[in-house]
């Protein structure tokens, strides 16, 4: 396993532990303001959320790469399927394609893709995963030529009803199968993943090349929002070095992404010093 | 599978579904007016919570006999581990002698053990599930002499921090394994289960022997609190008659159990009108 005590340069922000995407949270920091913290800090990569980005995804993607670092993700597609996707289908895909367009503007080497609830009055995750997978192997084509992994990330079982069908890395792989295609890929996600013991032998199953993406966080005991109370790596309940040591074992060696929704806590923090506390904790607890 | 739309004498009613375990919700209505309701509309079987017994446990046992039932569960051990288990560990173990003590009296086919969180400071949800195993492995014989099923049930995974470090069926049946007594079993809640693909293959690697509980009720899609916001059965996403296919599958032909925990909407009905819709859905959606 990796050492980052000294040497952290797969250390990863993704601009959501800032709070940039709920009005009022965060320090509202730029784009360009969190490129260069995190170039100073040490970060090897940012990945970040399209509602920053507009229509300055190249010039913030030269940015990125002028300032030595990577843009290792974008986030996200639309919710696929379920009550949270855009409606009609038609506006849904549109989207879907756009969303891929930004991330081989950026430079992103993945985009994320949250998949949606399941579908409204089918009472079945099953064929909720299938429609999933068919709108997947739809679009995989047009994401392998623009240069960017489709990152399938099974998000925790609590989000299953309206956020993700898909909520085990064994569903995901199941997905990438079916789809076929070696552009199709996992995201892990602690917060999502913490509570499964068959992780490790799931990932072999995967395999390092299919794991587009590691996120860092920790799950807290008493959590109060689903959504939006991530703890900070080291205060949970999470085994986070047993989790890497498995998404390593089966041949990953990328960034390590943090990414902490806080409303509460973490996002009512000075960025720079949160910063510091991230760079921190990743040095001593993951 | 068993067809319940005219015979449904299988159907059996938790109490917590008339909102007793909160101040304030519910109808009030007493252990012995809850029997005679339940009688009147054909239910099978009724599972009480230890708050409501007291140290009427022999007589209320009797009573639910006497008007053609059975007591098919007794809500609950205290949490074995983690934050919420009572400190320290020695009142925890009187008090899990004490509730199945109560079992027996009340003659309930078996006990439900919510087996608490993560052990604190331990990050490790697996050691925590180890020392589960531990402590059931302990109380297993006393249990067994006493007539009464030990039933682990598996949480939803959102509450393995602090109520639950048990999310998945799998890992029921490891201790079950782990333990190797007979009386251990594991109670199977669609709540808790609905969005887990492998389910049909962990029952039967369980087998219906060793299923001492099958609970229904429904995961809504925005649920809004975890613990108290359950859906009746057909309002929510979860594929209902598969998952009972399934537990029937393993061999299982017990009773159904409807659990709801339901503050804002379920608990605020008329019991007598809420039992009808029970038997209604039960009749034609599960």
């Amino acid at each position: 396993m990796r050492n980052f005590s000294n040497e952290y340069s797969s250390l990863a922000l993704n601009t959501a532990t800032l709070g940039h995407n709920i009005d009022g949270f965060g320090a509202g920091w730029s784009p360009e303001k969190i490129i260069d913290a995190c170039s100073e800090k040490g970060f090897g990569a940012i990945t970040f959320w399209r509602r920053e980005i507009g229509n300055k995804a190249f010039d913030i993607g030269n940015r990125v790469r002028d300032a030595g670092l990577e843009v290792c993700g974008l986030c996200r597609t639309p919710f696929l399927i379920g009550p949270m996707a855009p409606k009609p289908h038609s506006v849904m895909m549109d989207d879907l394609y756009s969303s891929i367009d930004m991330a081989a503007e950026l430079g992103a080497s993945c985009l994320t893709s949250v998949v949606g609830g399941v579908i409204e009055n089918s009472h079945s995750i099953k064929e909720s995963l299938m429609r999933v997978a068919e709108i997947t192997a739809e679009i995989a084509p047009y994401a392998n030529k623009a240069g960017v992994k489709f990152a399938l990330e099974p998000l925790n079982p609590v989000f299953g009803g309206n956020r993700s069908c898909l909520v085990t890395v064994r569903d995901a792989i199941d997905i990438c199968e079916m789809v076929g295609d070696p552009n199709v890929a996992v995201a892990i996600d602690v917060y999502h993943v913490w509570w499964d013991l068959t992780l490790p032998e799931q990932l072999i199953r995967l395999g390092g090349e299919r794991i587009a993406g590691f996120h860092l966080c920790d799950w807290l005991a008493d959590t109060n929002d689903f959504l939006l109370d991530r703890g900070m790596m080291g205060e949970g309940v999470a085994d986070i070095k047993s989790i890497r040591q498995a998404v390593e074992d089966s041949g990953y060696n990328g960034f390590c992404e943090v990414e902490i929704f806080s409303k509460n806590n973490w996002w009512n923090h000075d960025p720079d010093k949160l910063l510091d506390t991230i760079v921190e904790r990743f040095r001593s607890v993951c």
